[in-house]
């Protein structure tokens, strides 16, 4: 019942589909690292992208999962203004298989606990990727 | 070769899986409705997180299609901290089927095109959630 309302509603005619994330880092080959050597995730492509004066690195964990895109403006963009990680990301989620271990295993590549959280029947935590983006790990 | 070295670079044990991204919201209500009905994303599900203080929304564009959720902190949150939206998340991309009509079906939502970027090949459009977030619209 809510559900048929909740789809009555969504009339819009743009039709659009939710397709990535793309986040913005202040050095890319450092970034690049942290997702890959850290997390695991995979590169699937690079493009110069003329019109921005920028450089975009696409990134997924395993083939038609979700894709995080890094944006980096260099030198001379127009985009290369200054950076404060804000709060409109709030935080991206990666699932692990066990989360001490995983913790453990980043600590040991530089990126320590930042938050941990706890309800009577789930356990996540938090590190954070080379520009302060909050990175949710849970099992 | 290059992809090899790639992927023997991915030596990480976390082996982490990227599962969805989560953007803070200043108004549940008003970015529900942006991402549902500006956007025709469908809510999935919502809690209440007790540890956190917080309330969040659960969005997709389609069953199995990239996650959007929707974090929330209300008074008396300890994340209920100030707002700005920042340079972390640089953009949230979607694709629609005509970019015109898009552009001009948002519009006419209060959603005016705030950005037009265009190459020899290819064109592409942002317009601004209610808290500021660039939201990517491509054909």
């Amino acid at each position: 019942m809510i559900m048929s309302l909740r789809n009555l509603k969504s009339g819009s005619n743009l039709k659009a589909t939710f397709m990535y994330t793309g986040i913005r880092v202040k050095d890319l080959e450092e970034s690049v690292k942290f997702y890959t050597q850290v997390l695991g995730m995979k590169e699937k492509g690079r493009s110069d992208i003329e019109a921005s004066g920028g450089k975009v690195v696409g990134l997924v964990s395993k083939e038609g999962g979700p894709e995080l895109e890094l944006n980096y403006y260099g030198k001379g963009s127009r985009f290369a203004v200054g950076y404060s990680t804000g709060e409109g990301l709030d935080h991206l989620a990666f699932q692990v298989d066990d989360l001490e271990k995983a913790l453990e295993e980043a600590k040991k590549l530089g990126h320590p606990v930042a938050l941990e959280m706890k309800t009577n029947s789930s356990k996540w935590a938090y590190i954070q990727d080379p520009n302060g983006i909050w990175i949710e790990l849970f099992a």
